[in-house]
């Protein structure tokens, strides 16, 4: 992985080189740091991965891997010349869990005038942390066990040798999609008349589901030709599984059909809809405006991309409050989009509807299915966990912010959209047209945690607090 | 209940009458109206009881005999020539329900001169409230099943007609202790230093964990003596479950040494006295005044009192989260407190305990006790299934109270105070020196429901909006 992030630091020295920016020597620095470094692990563990990993050394590798490529992220924004990040070790390492979590919560303001090579580092980041955790999530998380995953446990995550073979073929399959996604997303942005650099950034951060921008307006800066229709789509399409992708080029024509992705389509027309329907007839927008926002910013914090087209923490108390609880809501499992995520609110909601029989008919046996298939105990009460230690997190969080002296606003919208992933929080501060540079830097580093832990569905790093785990 | 409301209703008319204030004539037509439609209700429904309750009527008549006894307590308010809730029928239903779930949230100001009569029907509804809980938490929820209560499913709590002289013989033991603890509060306070109608007031609105004062400074206009030292003691002594007193009357010494008292008091303990730490080293008071208060706080809002002695909402923003999420937590099941209860945290505990270990070890059988006994699997999937009901109810009651205007604190703390049945929320409108006066009447609304909600254990009230309850 620190290979894979010393290549990619390639094409910002470049881009900074052809600009005749002083900025490539920290992307060369940084990338020959990245290169000492793994190169240095390969040459001392060759071989070593022929026995297999066993579930502890999994659970170790999965935080410390994203970690080290959160730390090597960070020091082509610590060692430029620009901006709040420069020298700024919090706001570096910020920046960066920012972009390899996909979050998009940022520090840097004057976009707009940016140096190309620190704002395409800021997409790069962002889109190899979209493919890390489509990987994690299909070959990683269900094996651990997490948070529910197991019911994605089929034979392409099966951890005997003779499906590896398999793995690494969806891998690839998967890999390829997301390419040809990003690739379709530039050019459709381009051809609607974005500049070829900015198309190539946002589709990155896009079809990432990430939210990095190269305007402080987010997409705000881009209106014309129907372009905020083509991104809530693209913000869509990395939010939905992608084996389904894989599914559908083997020939599934109904594949994404599915369960998570009929729930979450069903519950973000309705709530934009009616978004937009009252946005409408509140006399705020006009028609098409009105569902576009409404559309856009909803799609937005829901599959937890954090783009803005306009500054919804105006549209009203009520409509803040939406965007709050919609701030947990999350993607589908198996996407880029982070949060709790559809299916976990489906199991929750097969778990409820059974306890109501049951409260009605204490000795009915009422079968609980998902997708057609029995829901075993184990699946639902990993669901449940998840959401414990989700909200044990989030009121943990929230407390330490304010403890920072950040306002409650500030400090419960903070931690949500950090732990969810999502980018933006509420509130003047930090909401969708501010940033996160005046904080203080002790919250910078709690929320920099707090999106580690989030991307890594939390249970893979908690575990690692415990005792248990390192003694037996 | 009708019947029992008329008869509370008969001290505040005489204190009126005695006071020669007019109210007194409030009080004698909505006793005459309770007598009246509790004596047709007897009159019609003579000996229907001997058949036993089925599961349904028993899930019906929880909430419609609360919702009755807050109507019929409504009407003095209503009928009354004082104050905010004089003829305005918000006011006095929401003023009437937060008393008879002993919530403490009230939409009254200038009580230091308002009529007895009236102070005396606040401080009688939470009274009445507090011991209708208990009862309701032994006699009706464990058998209903309720978000896990029937762990507490005693042979005291057994639905067999043997068993019922049981029920009430702890019944009567239970109420006999809660009017002695409340006597005994009343003499405390009076030799402390309290008028002797203050001292009745409070000790009823302190053992019944409710927090209606008979100042607009609450327990802030009592200071001396360690007057609020005594009355921490009574909050604690009212949020214990009270069937331990019945077994330590019955010789069992070390009853109280419960598991959930053990829990809840360590828990206040850690909170109390690092907060009287900060504030002390802080600078903000004296020592004994900085863990005076700290206690009297930390333990009125997680007894679900809602008393204050001081506008903690001024100790700071780390300070104000704290008590935030103190406001969720709740006391003892069994006792007069609300929240989600110390022994629901326990479960919890125990459940991602259990979690954490099978991550770790997927094929291990581990057991899960709970004061010695085995959990099953049952009770944890109902403390589950609860807490998400309750922050689900939480989330869409913070939404709904967002979009009548009120701003995030107000919302997000009216939502928790209300559905946890502590009193005070949070922010210069609501917060412990302000009061609900203000608030738009559809909030006022609101908020009465959620106490309600809040009071029923959720499950008594949601169950009624079922189809299935009325199909089958």
């Amino acid at each position: 992985m620190l290979l894979a992030s010393a290549l990619m630091m390639l094409p910002p020295m470049l881009v900074d080189l052809w600009y005749r920016n002083a900025d490539w020597l920290a992307f060369a620095l940084a990338g020959a740091i990245s290169l000492l470094g793994g190169g240095l692990l390969v040459w001392r563990n060759a071989g070593g991965l022929r026995h297999g990993l066993t579930l502890r050394q999994a659970f170790l590798l999965t935080p410390t891997s994203w970690i080290a490529v959160a730390g090597v992220g960070a020091l082509p924004f610590w060692l430029a010349e620009y901006g709040s990040v420069s020298g700024n070790l919090a706001n570096a390492v910020f920046e960066s869990v920012s972009g390899i979590t996909a979050t998009g919560a940022t520090v840097m303001s004057g976009l707009d005038h940016a140096p190309p090579g620190m704002l395409l580092w800021r997409a790069i980041l962002q889109w190899m942390g979209g493919i890390g955790i489509i990987a994690s999530a299909i070959a990683i998380l269900p094996a651990l066990g997490i948070g529910g995953m197991q019911l994605f446990r089929t034979e392409s995550s099966d951890r005997s040798e003779k499906a590896l073979p398999r793995v690494r073929q969806v891998v690839l399959v998967i890999g390829l999609t997301y390419l040809g996604l990003t690739i379709l997303a530039a050019l459709s942005f381009w051809l609607l008349g974005m500049q070829p650099f900015d198309a190539a950034a946002h589709a990155m951060t896009t079809v990432s589901t990430g939210g990095f921008s190269t305007s402080d307006r987010s997409f705000g800066a881009w209106e014309a030709n129907g372009i905020q229709w083509v991104a809530t789509a693209f913000m869509l399409a990395g939010a939905v599984p992608f084996v389904l992708y894989v599914r559908m080029l083997a020939g599934d024509a109904k594949a994404l059909w599915d369960s998570q992705v009929r729930t979450m389509l069903t519950m973000l027309s309705v709530v934009a809809i009616a978004l937009g329907a009252w946005l409408f007839l509140s006399g705020q927008y006009g028609l098409e405006h009105a569902f576009r926002h409404a559309a856009f910013n909803v799609v937005s914090v829901v599959t937890t991309t954090g783009f803005a087209s306009q500054d919804y923490s105006l549209w009203g108390n009520g409509v803040v409050g939406l965007f709050f609880i919609l701030t947990f809501v999350g993607g589908c499992t198996g996407s880029t989009s982070g949060g709790i995520k559809i299916f976990r609110f489906e199991i929750l909601a097969i778990m409820l509807r059974g306890h109501f029989r049951r409260l009605l008919n204490p000795n009915g046996v009422f079968p609980r299915t998902y997708a057609g298939r029995q829901v075993e105990d184990g699946v639902i009460n990993s669901v449940v966990a998840f959401m414990a230690v989700f909200f044990i997190c989030y009121g943990v969080l929230t407390i330490c912010l304010m403890a920072f002296g950040l306002d409650f606003m500030t400090s419960a919208s903070g931690a949500a959209t950090a732990l969810a992933n999502v980018g933006p929080g509420l509130g003047v501060e930090i909401g969708p047209v501010g940033n996160f540079e005046a904080i203080p830097a002790g919250a910078k580093w709690l929320l920099s945690a707090a999106m580690l832990l989030g991307r890594l569905e939390l249970f893979t790093i908690l575990i690692l607090f415990l005792p248990r785990f390192w003694r037996e």
